[in-house]
């Protein structure tokens, strides 16, 4: 049945950013989400500018502090339904604030702030409100993560291990923030990206992979922080040796400096029993494997109910819309997939209805807090001469 | 700038069918196309019901000629930009015909018509009239589809000797058309897909490939048609080799029944100095080559200008709006950048301005006619025992 | 039980051969065979000069006719206990059938001869003398050619419909044999080579891999021979279409003018009901896939008896004498099995029991003959313009 | 010229063992060399036995003592060229000081001794004595690992900043060593393998590929070691930080827990203009990737001395007899390149020449004893709660 199309706010994305355009084409991707409204840039005058060049006619605001109060003013079904956070880490946690507190529901660049005292405000002023709160952890949204999360909890692999979780990059191997790139510019700057560069920025997301797919927390953690190009202030080189919950263990591994690699996020999983191998840069496959067994490539699209090995795959999976298995998914689809899923816990928001934001689609406040807990507990080892330090 | 985004209307794509699906996230995909209309289907009654399930409003009409006839009326800005022609093979040509004497462009599903005299009528409408005409053969749409055109037109590979086109598929290795799977049943069908179902479904693709890429003709072919399962008229395994104009040689080669490929399309190309390959499923690199040296793997997104071997990549191929290498581009990334390409077009041919529509971005008429003529030449071949017969 | 090493004699091998030293290494491998005398060149001195040039002290030979004669004389333990046949093509019919008239077992390179004719001559020489006699088709010792074959032969990819089997070669892309490149001079030569080169050469190879793999044999064959390089006498590139005798169809294509190409040997087996997937240069995976499952990747020395999904794996296959799963075996292990595979044959010769030389294990003179028939099939095809020629 | 090959005496190797074998075939690779004699197991009965059980006829010893001692009686060209240590750990030392003592070369397999102090006074032992000794870290005697060593001295990738050696196993992930599985048994018992299981077996491969590769030294390190196992004295699994020499950084991971992986060795190294990465399970290619250029894949065998690129290949490299690209070469061919190495430098000792042993070509007392080092300091790490150990 024909629906009104939801109303997107952004906050933050003008001025040559790069992560606002992979989030545009995922509010389009359904045709059932559209931006509406940008407070596009800090400068009041750009921030209008931008917004009269965006392809197709918007509201442009010079401020977030005025969109959230003229959308607010606008009867559902006109306002915003949800704003969507694309500024730099340390402009997050104001207008996230102020969204709850106009009741708007906010999806939200990761790292969700820069400080773990402001990732427990937030936290604190979802669960008191109730309302709709995502965090972009981008990779959640390929099918092959959540086929890859039913199968650990499925059993198959037996108890988990050893998780070896990365994150490789080589765009940082040299000064590019000296060069006018914009998106090196601020990861590097202590004021704008927070206490950690390479583990913020990247680093987490090899956390949020391995949590989501394991459903382990780590339990404590000890972290070796390097900066190698010289000058900088930050880390561009991550490692962090985890204990989890489980009496497992894990390396969370992240590197701005590895030539070569380009958005190299991957994940293996070791349990008792097998393991399993995920990377993000072949999304549409998932490899596992078991002692006495050839190893078995699962193809999205291509994975049937029942193979006589995999069992009772949940319906949710097997009736995912996508295309079919060859014609690949890739980032774009998953981008979709999160405001896709986002879509529908706002609708039920604006229902009355109960909503999940339970974690399982897509990253949720609690999971944007563990990433800044996880840094901060990092950067506190690394402090200390590499020492265990325990994850609050 | 922002400009009002351009109005798509739908002929065919309800029932269950598979490819407007692709084509509605391409249209959706910039938020700078939206579908505004729709004939889904030949029953009038399920038409209205389909466009009124449409995941958002837009005006249903009972049949393409009702569509036509009301969207040619209405002023242009709340009329339909273009056509977007989703109906099975033999309802291609008598829609496209009618939007042409209309003055409305099109974007056809290919293969073009089932007939190579249809074929040739449409070439000459378009080119009488002069209206932007697109047919979807989705692969040009793949950046590293263009950077294999440049390079072999740069001539780093020296001449072509031998191409090595071919789309392998398995999902019809059984009797998949009585199961109730609709793209089954009329791609089966003589009477609704043509004279061939492999050769024309997919072989047709292999050879768009093979001519986009090389920007060689075949001369003559000489054709096996195989029909694996019983009981079907149609072949489901294609085999044709192909004289090219300067001489070279092709293989174009199509299988429905090789089980355990999926859209197993791809092509290399081999050269007096050097070769390429390039396969759909991993659509993000092209390798190049060349004797004496190591294999050059180039991915979408991380190859520059000048790297001291390639030189002058045209600033179109280099400028292209895209995501960063690593993060990767597939289907409907390569969906949409056709219907980006056909808007250019149809919004110069809107303001009375020149528009290409030469194939350099996607495939043109004439470039469904050729695959009309292929799969007609490769027919009489096999009906003469495989015997050369010359492409018209 | 220590037992004595079995002499090989070697006829040809001198003078910048290349194929001699997988050999010499194959046969050196166990201990258990050594060579002991040579005949290595055609000119008498330069014969004398390699021999006492080898690495460790043999009997040298001016000619092969001498060397037949002399060990013929000598007493079984100090004659040689085999003769392998290393020279050009040409070179083959002549020494094999003098030592057959000798009574000794011949390991023969491959092609088996230049002729039809002579082919006959020699397979009726072997079962009138019932001799061991091999021909050096390599790639049938690499464990998963053998492991491909038992699954086949198992039914589980059901009935062959078709096969794709290939070797593709780019290192006569240009006039290789006008650089003094003795390897090259000769395989272009119709006298020493035969009537052709790509096919005959490597064409034969993939022929023998299909006709190992699935046991099914060729009934007649339509093929294109192409001569890419200027001023060549004989083919550089070679596709034949093939029938096979259950009805199902093949490709086998061969080219030597595909740069990039190493010695890219394959075949891709397509039953009713799955299918199989072999390349020669990463030889220790065999995939299989059936239709809603994962490819299924199987290793060499990971494969369980039984795995709940093959079974009954033979003894032989399981108890094959070889190194761990991940310390690859690669082209010397598979040269090595055919020769210790030969060695178990010759030493129940010798001993006067019977012996297998059935091509279960390595290709006898009848695969040899079928290699000759199927070229001069093809050839034949080729003249008459691509015409259907069954097979003799 | 024809020599006579050099004679091997072996100690150990019977029983079942399996790393005697890939020795056998190496030692027999060339025909240059070959095993004479042996002392195959603790039990002297159980010794003679299994001598004459050998393949081919060879001296049975019933103890190493009695072999070395009757061994050094005999005149050179009858006595052996140098004794190949197969048993396990703990008794390396005392046969190789013996050997030393003696004047007998010595091939020892890794790791070199169970304590340090023992390694300390075998690096005294042959600096004093000054003979050919060489240990058997068989993944230096792959061509790509020798390239990749020029590649990071040619200054190509520019200052090494960051290094990740790993060696990941699955074959422990259960309690193995209680199926009668020899292999297993010792390797787990401290005992007979010292302080490390996982560390010492094939961490120190991993260590040893790095030290190769890169000529860097590990100046500190902090280690975990684990053992997932229950009831196992020894780590299986194995994670140490690393600090280098010249300020870089490195992770030496291993595991035997990491079901899915065979043999499981790579590296990878990034420098400050590039990186490079080498897996030991497909020997043949070597990756270099440098920044906005394509990857480049190097094949063995098919790079040349300067392709526009690399410049000034050593002789040394280029000259390397081996076969073709595409006809791979793998586990056996590299174990034969150290014997052949080792085969050099024991015929020049003979010649009272100099010999090299300077761990170019292979690993020599030196970089045995630098393994038993690292593995003592990680050790002490462990014990220390993971603080940083100097390695001395």
């Amino acid at each position: 049945m024909a629906t009104r199309p939801l109303n997107v706010g952004l906050i933050g994305g003008g001025g040559g950013a790069f992560i606002v355009h992979p989030h545009e084409r995922a509010i389009h991707f359904d045709g059932t989400r559209r931006v509406v409204a940008g407070a596009l840039h800090p400068d009041p005058a750009f921030a209008m500018q931008e917004a009269a060049d965006w392809p197709y006619p918007i509201r442009g605001y010079p401020s977030y502090d005025e969109l959230i109060a003229a959308e607010a003013k606008k009867p559902v079904g006109e306002r915003i339904d949800y704003a969507l956070i694309v500024t730099p880490n340390h402009v997050h946690f104001d207008p996230a604030m102020k969204c709850l507190a106009a009741g708007i529901p906010v999806f939200c660049e990761k790292p969700l702030t820069v400080t773990l005292a402001e990732a427990n405000q937030l936290v604190a002023a979802v669960e008191h409100r109730k309302i709709p709160f995502g965090v972009a952890h981008t990779y959640l949204g390929h099918w092959t993560s959540r086929f890859a999360r039913f199968i650990v909890r499925s059993g198959l692999l037996g108890d988990v291990r050893w998780v070896d979780a990365y994150y490789l990059q080589g765009w940082l191997a040299d000064r590019t923030e000296d060069k006018g790139v914009m998106q090196a510019e601020w990861r590097v700057d202590p004021k704008r990206a927070g206490a950690s560069c390479c583990g913020g920025d990247i680093g987490t997301h090899a956390l949020m992979q391995l949590r989501y797919v394991t459903g382990l927390e780590v339990k404590r953690v000890r972290a070796q922080l390097e900066t190698f190009v010289a000058g900088r202030q930050l880390d561009d080189h991550f490692t962090a040796y985890c204990e989890l919950h489980n009496g497992g263990r894990a390396l969370v591994r992240a590197s701005q400096i590895a030539i070569g690699h380009k958005n190299d996020l991957g994940i293996e999983v070791n349990g008792t029993k097998g393991s399993l191998v995920w990377v993000q840069e072949e999304p549409e496959k998932l490899i596992i494997r078991l002692p006495g067994q050839p190893d078995r490539v699962y193809w999205r699209g291509a994975v049937a109910a029942n193979d006589g090995f995999l069992k009772d795959l949940p319906a949710e999976l097997m009736a995912e819309p996508n295309i079919p298995a060859g014609h690949p998914e890739a980032f774009h689809d998953a981008f979709a997939r999160l405001h896709r899923c986002f879509e529908q816990d706002v609708r039920a928001y604006l229902d009355h209805q109960p909503f999940h934001c339970d974690g399982s689609q897509y990253a949720n406040v609690e999971d944007g807090r563990m990433g800044i807990a996880f840094i901060a507990a990092a950067v506190r080892s690394h402090e200390q001469g590499g020492a265990w330090v325990e994850m609050s």
